[in-house]
């Protein structure tokens, strides 16, 4: 069956990101649609985002196409050039390589959902706006550094 | 800017079938969305339906994962199943290979949109599942043949 069944799928919460960067994602949920569906070329999330929520930290990839759709709610697309509002209907994409770092948060009072298509890649670096870090991603999972290659220190 | 103008984008309509299946998809019109915002990887295109319209004839993909998210309005999947209605929302994923053959139709008294997203590949071939004809796709652009890989006779 095509049709996805989005309440079938498991919700995934909490984060990979290392101590205390991880709090920041309180209130984030996803839900995986393309891997179920038996989709293997791009990945495919439903992101939901509570009031004052995030879709991650402020990133942008080397090797990745990224797009896009609002489902629900208002949204706002936050970049190097501002805060750009987003209603459902309304798309976004980010080209592989283009250093403009973004993300999405909800500045509203009621939940807001998109749906995001990325491409798949055997490995990929995705480089973090706000803070000195990247992340390393390959066949094994995630693994976060400072932008340089060395250790993030374990919070305290 | 990684919010896509949508409403500045041209919009497309007719269809390259051959005569008199062109005339099949009337009522359908469609803007692309990946290739002005830059991406390469996977295309991504608004397809809008008018009431009684189709999104193309009934079709699979041989190596292209494909993904669609309703818009707006209410639309309906047909494929070797039946019928299945999608509301805003709703998401079906064609994993590439699979031979469902398969369709949007606009059974409604509004108009309906989706956001649909295929792989880039250099090659390609869809067959028909409703028709004698297969299209080969690569830089040259789209070749319909019968499945045999013979002419399509010109319609008289």
């Amino acid at each position: 069956m095509p049709k996805i069944d989005i309440q079938a799928l498991p919700v995934k919460t909490g984060s990979g990101y290392p101590a205390p960067l991880d709090r920041e994602m309180e209130g984030r949920s996803q839900v995986r649609l393309g891997d179920p569906a038996g989709l293997t070329q791009f990945g495919v999330n439903l992101v939901r985002l509570e009031p004052g929520a995030k879709s991650s930290l402020r990133h942008w990839h080397e090797t990745q196409d990224e797009f896009l759709v609002v489902t629900e709610g208002t949204l706002t697309l936050r970049d190097d050039h501002g805060d750009t509002p987003l209603h459902a209907g309304d798309c976004a994409a980010f080209p592989a390589g283009d250093r403009n770092g973004h993300h999405i948060v909800n500045l509203s009072e009621t939940p807001g959902s998109f749906v995001v298509v990325g491409t798949r890649t055997e490995t990929e670096t995705a480089w973090y706006s706000d803070h000195d870090m990247k992340v390393a991603m390959d066949a094994t999972g995630l693994t976060f550094t400072r932008r340089d290659g060395s250790d993030i220190e374990p919070a305290s």
